[in-house]
């Protein structure tokens, strides 16, 4: 159960609706995820951090599918149950096939266990990293 | 300054020696990073660490770039400084231009706002993530 | 389901008992929250956190809602979904609104979001945040 | 060091100068920070902060001073050098008191203390939490 | 529910359930976890992690026992809920009784807490640490 | 540089003193750590960290060096550079040997990959966890 009440577009202010509406234009969905309707609860969050997802999400030097798997990478290092499972769609949605979820896991997995061997051994930092 | 002394080549073990020799060998350098001297405290970590990276970092469903942009995002979000360093040099000479290396950074920026605020709103995983 | 058995009331040592009566002594409240019950499977840890627990949040310096929004950070921060649960009860039965709310989540969400930008881009600190 | 080059004001481009003045003009600074410099590389990652950051630090339902206290306890749980200097140092620009400082990080390190006991008890939400 | 499906033991591929059968042997029981049920939709991590927990949770310098409690102090301190679990019951299996898992969970809380009291207040590293 | 001032000896005050000679008494040392010098900032902090310090890491149904042992790999979890040295320092004192502590790091290395692992592939818990 969610700290705040989920928001139905039905009970929305007009500031909040628009959001929703052009949440639902632009992903081509009939209805908005939690997340928003969540967010929703405070309309300078909701319209803020839609505003920020379309312009660092969008395809760039970066590809939309990469994004994506950055996003799980962070989510999973977090723990986030919901953010794992939504880009999780995500990805597989912009065409994550098995395998390559796979080696995202393993290159996860992989950098949290180097990580925590480096924060033991408390290597420093070689010099040729700091020019 | 590590919590252990960096094994230097000349000082190694045979066991040891083989494990830098390899690395040298397949990254085409002079000498090991100081992860790899901490790591040579324990020998068994150094060469089960070495050829778990082999595995997993190498090309495959997932190229070695997109692979250290991962590596990168789990780095940051654990706040480990070595490993960003070490993988933002790695991702550099693997060709991230500064565009990508804007953009990753955005995106593993707001993945952890948005992390944050599902935290913090205790967002119901929607059912349709859940099929 | 928890890894130790919930204590109850009836179940609980002298020991135990009496830093549960104190609970509901200044807490005004007919039974203690699962979080007590969890604890006291080790009476000394119940006892030590709930005389901290009197001691640290107890209006100071800083006022009891204050003390709540603080702990709430730290536990969206770590992804605690008891801890979220808890001490947004705490902080809405100590007068926090749904205006507060939004505004904490919004600072706890960037800061999480800025924590992440200035470990990717290992930003040296300030020569006036040193003096 | 960090990842990236500090980019100061002279070297700027006209979009990133245009940030460059909004914050020496916002915050009566004649220079900006590093966080800032190090941000410049990606003009709109810098522009997106900058903007988010006036949003979400304004006095709102809560004060300016509360919201740098919430700041310092995310950065403190995420441990993060830089975040935690210059929030500290923000507060203390704000009025924050040394005994305010000291209740603030009483609490953080209280709320990480029960996190981790909530997280190894598992301990069940209460049902009244989730009412 | 998983991102991934559980592959049960007739539906897995020979190299599959050649380590679900090495499991079964090594730990004397008749289905093998849900950890690596998930783990199985990519045989190659199934198979490293299979050989790394083997390597690394033998007895040896620091006894099984003792392992495990490290193991939860790590799973506890990043929240993860399987984690803590399985690794509760596991050590429960290796003799772990009551007082000990009280004790594990303090210095888990405390060393959770002094963490944090550190990182706020930016302690330097004492020169003695560091001879 | 701390955020705060390291009080010294001669400058504190009575109650503080008190802490600090306890300190000096029950650990055989001239001076205090600066751990304890930056905590000296408040006092309440200081003298309940110190109690609490004293209870909990107190052998008992686990001894002092298995004690150390988890202290660090809280630490190293959560990246926190002075607890990961101080405690390193502080089981070296009390008998860890390299074997062990290379054998510590590899668990610690272990468990956070598999706690990301988990967290990736949102694995169930199994049913004979919760009985």
């Amino acid at each position: 159960m969610a700290t705040v009440s989920l928001i139905q577009y039905d009970e929305a202010s007009a500031e909040v609706r628009a959001v929703f509406d052009d949440i639902k234009r632009v992903r081509k969905v009939d209805d908005v995820n939690n997340f928003w309707k969540a967010l929703a609860n405070h309309p300078a969050t909701l319209k803020r951090t839609w505003e920020s997802a379309c312009e660092v999400m969008q395809p760039g030097a970066l590809d939309a599918l990469t994004k994506e798997l950055i996003y799980i990478a962070v989510s999973v290092t977090n723990g986030c149950d919901y953010c794992t499972h939504s880009h999780t769609a995500a990805a597989v949605a912009k065409g994550m096939t098995p395998s390559q979820h796979g080696e995202l896991l393993a290159v996860i997995g992989m950098a949290n266990e180097t990580n925590a061997l480096v924060n033991g051994l408390k290597v420093p930092v070689d010099e040729q990293f700091l020019k």
